[in-house]
């Protein structure tokens, strides 16, 4: 560690994102991307935006792309925030509306940058262990505390939450900033996108990265009324006032115009997890229930951290977190039905079935 | 303000941007854009990259881009940090580097945004005036402090700075991070990424904005040696993983390698800017000699805002900085002799001439 790192940079423990490897051709679970392409009509609209206007800023405020999710979401364009991928959404996040010293509180099994961000920001989190079955305890969410940040669906255990628990929270939490991260909602959960204008203190993050088959152009956005939005631009116009570029705001109206296009795609998703779950289970493998695009299973004979590494060793990816209470299991993406099938294949071998 | 917001949001003073209007089509010389359209085979780079590969995250370290980077300036590629925009860099070296008690120095006729990062980072500091002439008084950024950021050439004045006086900063400052911020250097400067293997302390941080005509895609990046590199990671991975999309990683590459396009593109800059500024002596403007893509200048008898105004009303947009020692310059972004012509011929009609 260098001298010229202030005492802030020595603090932190920076995100580890899932490899991208660059060694050869995997099947790749390891990253909750979209087995299927973006809409047709998204990359129509980019290439049209590949032209001479390059040379220009983008619009820092994101206008068109508000209006949009505005429309979509029957909120005000003043309800919406964009940023440059659900990431920077959360840290801006994090940093505008959770105080130092008080605690934030969020689950012992979920994002993991979300401990990182409390580093980022010196909070002082409250970690709540989840239940055996990795639902959720709602009450320990509603004591007192700095603010709440919740996935729902959650990662990695792919556990959706009734609209009711999350209502018993932010009721809990008036005083509090409540973060209800949906970046999986569209695979099979309620939004409580509905709630916004009954809750000031209501804030739901999405993602174009999952639903929207767009990992690779970098738009998230925020949902919340005005105030907090306006907290939220206070803070990314103290630090960068470009954030989405032209390309990535083409793309992004694009994709949240066709939603037919996704809800299609989700669906197909929703049917090839299902399949997976069984198929799995007749491996011997425990599923938790998924309202995600990814399965969180355990096998009851063989470890999971040696399944991962011969599924690597085969050519799939999945996700695997040496961490207490989730270390036998796998996160694993759901891919095509012949991804599947190759991961299924992959384990029958392993396994020695 | 909202009771939501944390005391760190509730004291920020954001940054504000040059306007990008919608209202109508202006000769656009307020933001310092280029004139001239991205490279050919950028926009043939970027359009091969629009594509259903898109569903996947982009590689969050930039492997590619940092090291066609380093080939082009000779470095390491662990010498390369690539990031959001110049602004997201320049943010996270703030972060990185700054400590919060210590007054870091920067002068008070220079890039706004570093005031914005100070508040941003809690930092004291430093304000150094610039001399009468807008040169920088060299020994006042000599005597101790907690680090030093340095524009070369200097915005909004176009003034470059000799290499000897950056390096007798860099050696008065052997304990501080000194960012010198050369995002107008190819216009005319001299440019101190020379002096990186024999510096620790240096730190410089560029932008494809100008000089490779891509506002439009967000990609800045900075060059120093390891160790203040390896700092920036640490920052940037507690904050956002993937801060840039595989279009822009695509467009940036391609404009690193064809350098010769842009600097033939700069030259065309440079030629105009100089017959430019004599075009405006001619009319009674005082012109500060620019290394940059811009001019600043101020008139004998016509205030700047006046004149900004009429030229705004006349669908030409300038920058104008209503602050002290410079409410009576205008900062012209150079653009094409077409459209310098307009702004001559706007000035005349203005001017009475």
């Amino acid at each position: 560690m260098s001298s010229y790192w202030n005492q802030f940079a020595q603090k932190l423990d920076p995100y580890v994102p899932g490899e991208q490897p660059k060694d050869k051709k995997y099947v790749k679970l390891n990253t909750n991307e979209n087995p299927y392409p973006p809409s047709p009509k998204v990359l129509t609209a980019i290439s049209e935006a590949v032209n001479d206007q390059l040379r220009l800023y983008p619009d820092p405020t994101c206008d068109a792309l508000r209006q949009k999710i505005a429309n979509h979401f029957e909120l005000d364009p003043d309800q919406v925030f964009v940023g440059n991928g659900s990431d920077e959404v959360l840290a801006f996040s994090f940093m505008t509306f959770f105080e130092a010293e008080k605690p934030v509180a969020f689950a012992d099994i979920t994002y993991s940058f979300y401990k990182v961000y409390a580093n980022l920001c010196s909070l002082n989190p409250k970690i709540i262990a989840l239940n055996d079955d990795f639902t959720i305890p709602t009450d320990a969410f509603c004591s007192a505390n700095g603010g709440v940040v919740i996935p729902n669906p959650n990662a990695p255990t792919g556990r959706g939450l009734p609209i009711e628990a999350i209502k018993k929270i932010l009721n809990a939490n008036k005083d509090q900033v409540v973060i209800v991260d949906e970046a999986y909602i569209d695979f099979g959960g309620t939004s409580v996108v509905p709630l916004i204008n009954e809750y000031p203190n209501l804030l739901v993050v999405r993602t174009l990265s999952k639903y929207s088959s767009l990992a690779g152009i970098r738009v998230g956005f925020a949902l919340g009324q005005k105030d907090l939005i306006r907290g939220l631009n206070t803070v990314k116009n103290s630090f960068n006032s470009y954030t989405i570029d032209r390309l990535a705001l083409a793309g992004a109206c694009a994709a949240i115009e066709d939603d037919a296009y996704y809800r299609d795609q989700a669906q197909k998703i929703i049917v090839t997890r299902e399949k997976t779950t069984k198929r799995l289970q007749a491996l011997g493998f425990s599923v938790i229930p998924s309202q995600s695009n990814f399965i969180f299973a355990s096998h009851s004979d063989v470890n999971a951290e040696v399944i991962f590494h011969a599924l690597r060793d085969q050519g799939v990816l999945v996700r695997y977190f040496k961490q207490p209470r989730i270390d036998n299991y796998m996160r694993i993406t759901i891919g095509t039905d012949a991804e599947m099938d190759k991961l299924v294949e992959a384990l029958n071998e392993i396994l020695d079935n």
